[in-house]
């Protein structure tokens, strides 16, 4: 690196990822960043220019990152529900398999959001359905021929966690289940629902972190990919 | 206490708590207990002769409990699964509304059926349904009009511990949920359904300790007393 | 749905829940939705005007909440205490057994008014026992006589959550434990009287999530239920 | 049922499982279960006869489980190493794409091999790969080529269970990773493995139970099966 | 050391520590030991011979222990539910103020009898109060004077662990709480009595290590020492 | 009670617990409740007037807790390095045995202080000893006088929480053990400190609530009280 | 002491620390103390004056205790980043071994430039390498050379933790792991990485605790000093 | 690997690992393995014959486990309560500085002699020092002399885990804590040391797994590498 290469000292950048890996690009995760870390990164992808379409995505971007973001790439989506960046702002042509996001309740919006919204930026179809919790069994039954039509399922639930079980149980596809930090008590910030995920009596369930949308979404889309 | 009381030194009974809090008899939990200190509170109960018709249920026997049991109150009801032992060994008449208790797994039996048996010991009609769990949706709807019919549900479930709140969601009695430690892994002995129960997400779900079939059924007895 | 849904994408409410489970009427748990979300919920509920004069409550809500609350429902009851907001603000008229919610220390109070406060807007007579904690017996033996009077009980206690295990073994009703996160060092918000409650020697104990008052009065008023 | 039905409150069998989630059958978890439990239900296998040329997988099967099952399927595989037997024993032919099984140590072999028949008994081409640990590097990057050529991959590592991230960053297919309770202090039965593997800093890594080969092995085939 | 000291690379005795901290003899922990380094322990004792009538206490002693304990100091009394040998077998004459012992269940008199023996040995007045558990309060009000009557008051408690604090609330000696891992399911070996009596809302709780009867008694003894 | 009091339906204050318990005064838990509330309860205090000398103390005060203490009785004590409050300001004359508390960081000593506090405001002679953690031994043994003359020696330590066992090493009088919250990363918050006072080697260890101060002054008080 | 010493009732400085355990100078942790507190400690340095010229730091300082440092030592080095203070401010001169610490990612710079400013002050020379987690292997393997020519390597690493493993498998140099609590969920503030360092397979990783930098350069310092 | 080669499927030796990092051979930790799978890995060192002096270590062998190993290898050295195999049995001559392993309790010797065989085996001069725990003080002060002379210290212990941050804050070398798991209760099998000695308060304590003697034993011989 040369003396004023402003990434310096910060970090080394993966520009070819996508390639290495077979077509999944780099993600910059923003927590724990600072905004001035995340300025210089951006500004990085910024200068990539028109070597690529390739799109790049940051994660976990609270409103100060996200404005650095901004600053460098003006044009990006912004998604404050999500907490994601996304640029270029077009998400690419839908290829592969339907990707299904489903969300235990309201307030797990925040986390399917960022699985529908990767899974869409890795150039998958994705639905997202609401409230389709297992205390209302009806509403679930009700979707079934959307969850049946999908390649992946993703389940965001918080709480007791109990619908990707469900999910798995009605369908062939493999569920993607995250666990959210939504609940009080002896949710203890999504241990439960988490410990749920991994004891689901249905075979086909895959769990991963805990508010982990965006893990969600790109293995959904790796497991939907065109073969 | 005179000198030669057998049980100086080991335990008091209470052999009038049947009448303090109303009508439910003690239960000697056998665990943790030698058979010797077992067979001298079943020769206690013994020598109670004619006196009463309550009876007294001693949980968590092991063979050897057992055998110290029977060997003071021959004739008392041994259920090997339940490692239950009831005596006398007729249940009381049924009175009060009915009690279901429902058993996600094969695993969970002696649990359930520990349950089960205190409920129809301390004097309710009592069913037990097996093998309805989540995974399997089907045959939980099967069994809804029995379902709506109990005055109070005990459900028993390891693993995921998803099936009390799936009942819940779908019935207008209480749910005593009882976690067993049917599992491995992240199911931590019974943790990870506690939490899960703890967390459902329709109301009407109360819990109890892990494999505490004796509880739950004692609760249900209590809630469907006839009033 | 219509594309001019205020709660397209957010949530799908369950305005006949009440007839389906037998009574008992929808919460709106407003922790972790946004004052929006809560809004849209609201105007939902106010928009069923005459249809029905079955209560919703609205819990764990914070000021911003409350404010949405009666933005749309501006005669709702709003009990500051027990963050919750109830509509129609008058309880229905009581029917069933009598309700009992004791409360171990000052500072499980706002735990012990949600409960009270639940059973109450779900149809049953409640009486609300402050302060009789374990470290004080003499208290609790003083107001025996009213706890024996109750069809259930509910008892809310945080540190070392002992109370509801002293009190089922004085009543033959059944007890519903609340552990709060009342405490601190070991107390592991809530954690240590979680235990303590699931491990009641005295039978008679069902514990639900901590902090969970309004489970607790939920199931009270169905064990209290008329028949 | 009929009185005399041998499943008669054990069990309820899902015989038609495979059509109703599109292809994948029913396995029986032999944990928990007694013998003559199995044995019922392997009965009621034997009994399919002609019907049907779906396989059976009875897993995590003891000694006397094995023989249960043998009894009434007495031609059934007998995999000791992975506590597994498959009926018919002629696994389907395989169709869809690759699934490659790594394996982090010796230890690990019982896990990765329920991953490996499992996969192959659901009608996949499966590679197994042994003691490819981070440890020496060499060895895993020496099998590239291989992993490169899965359409998934399944990973089963303990102690500190860094394989499935390091194999994740390498391929482009999902990783199913398996913590494994080998280990011993801090590593708490697979807790370490299953934390680290949650944490994975590489995208596309989902995670099942501590142990559950079965399960993993399912996943890898319903992500690799034919479109 | 000389070569043929049988202690050479086992232990260092202690054998002055009684006059260094005041009084309190040395107690050998048999637990984690072979038989035969118990063995070579208690010959150092025997060879003490007539230099002292300080006792010496093996701890934790299982069958093997005790019998290598015998063989060296054949005189020395055994308890074999408190699992403790004692040497020379006759108590010290009592000083000081009066230890009370009271035990929750009949399955803490191991732990309890542990105290009372290990408080006897080491000078004190003291007395076992059996099974005077929170669930039969009048047991516990019955024992009223004699609780009032002690120094110091060591209370043993599995499951919920709440006697202590009820006591505590009763009378104005300190009191020694020692949580054991007596119960099951949640009462996770010894940890919710222990979490219990940690939060014990009355002041005057001190604990100790689960099952550490031991430790309360060496505690009591010191409280009620002589001044 | 009648419609004007002021603690109606917030607490029932225990005035002569004193008496009841023996001569230890009640304490009001500030943290919790709400300044009204702390103030309604101040103000009862107030009202007691020339009928006792007994000194009633206010912990875990915050600054408004404090204003409100203040404003009900305003010449009461306030230390706001422990957060606590006396009233009246000037403590007993000190009688019994002295009261030794250690600290072993400078972080310790708002711990420590409460304690300190405590003990003197319960009647003791108390001497405060700063920073004589086990890293530098020197430190400990150079106090070693002090340490035994004392009756009953406090220890507040976070991180290790190795010094109360290293003191208990050195002395006969009982030490009682508070863990405190200092600390980071692996200290959990005290969960360190707790355990290792839990598992100390040296007999005579009994330990209090993370960070509870007053608890353990508590009892260093009984401890030394005269006889 | 004097009666006007500033650091009466505070603290007790070690000030010939660095002679007796044979160099290395003592450190001031100033979470948990007050800015007051760390002034008066760092004026008692700023007194030594031309005594000594060993370093002292001050560590875990937020920006209160910088100023506050500053104010009694206006020369000192001030690493906001590292959130350390360095006085005198040139570190000594280089002798012993190189030290080279890694960081996984960008969110672990501030405590693996606490490490790297600890080793450097406490007389070693020291590298810095950013950014070479396990994810991108490549980066990693282009650091190898660097890596190996280290007598003693620091590895900083948040969520998998997984990178101190992976470097020992590659070098003879000893490796100290720090995990830090970068991460979200399941990371559980750092005890993911802690496990996973803890159960590393590659033998030559030792761990300190969450975050501590600090602790992990002296560690190399001392491994790495010239003998 | 040919058909006929007996690892196949089993494992791949690293039989250069010893040149590739530096000097350091390979151990075989047993744990986990069947004897068949030793027998054919010893078997394969004893057909490495002449080509090398380096020693291979069996760790965590049982008896069956030392069994297979001496049927491939009767020369080796077998410690049985170290549960450790050496080939070949002769160590090889000492380099580098000198290595003192000591050990809190009799109990924590398997784990003392454990790191003990390894540094010696890995060419070390090494020192075995027995019981100089925490509580008896003056023991440890009275090894101060060899401790002080040591290149690196190993400080064995379970229970409070005290005793390595006491030696640390004696000595300038570094300390390689290894906490056991010895004990009961609230040790938690080792937690309990191991949170102990990760919150040492004395820098110069690095920290290996629970019982990780062999862990232990490598990073002193490498810290104390002649250079």
């Amino acid at each position: 690196m040369t003396a004023d290469d402003p990434l310096e000292g910060i970090a080394e950048l993966d520009l070819d990822r996508g390639r290495r890996r077979g077509g999944y690009p780099e993600a910059v995760f923003c927590e724990g960043k600072s905004p001035e870390q995340v300025l210089a990164i951006a500004r990085r992808y910024a200068a990539r220019g028109e070597q690529t379409t390739e799109p790049v995505l940051f994660t976990r971007a609270d409103e100060a990152h996200a404005r650095a973001v901004l600053e460098a790439l003006p044009e990006a989506l912004h998604d404050e529900q999500a907490r994601l960046l996304a640029w270029p702002p077009e998400p690419p042509a839908a290829v592969g398999e339907l990707v299904v996001v489903a969300c235990a309740g309201t307030s797990d919006l925040p986390v399917a959001c960022e699985a529908w919204l990767t899974a869409r930026y890795l150039g998958r179809e994705a639905e997202l359905v609401v409230d389709i919790g297992i205390a209302g069994l009806h509403r679930t039954l009700a979707r079934l021929d959307l969850l049946r039509s999908a390649g992946c399922i993703v389940v965001a639930a918080g709480m007791d966690g109990a619908l990707p079980g469900l999910v798995a149980g009605l369908v062939g596809a493999p569920v993607i289940a995250v666990p959210t930090s939504v609940g009080y008590g002896a949710a203890f910030n999504g241990l439960a629902p988490l410990l749920t995920m991994l004891n689901a009596c249905a075979p086909g369930v895959a769990v991963v972190n805990i508010d982990n949308g965006y893990g969600a979404g790109h293995l959904a889309a790796q497991i939907t990919a065109p073969r």
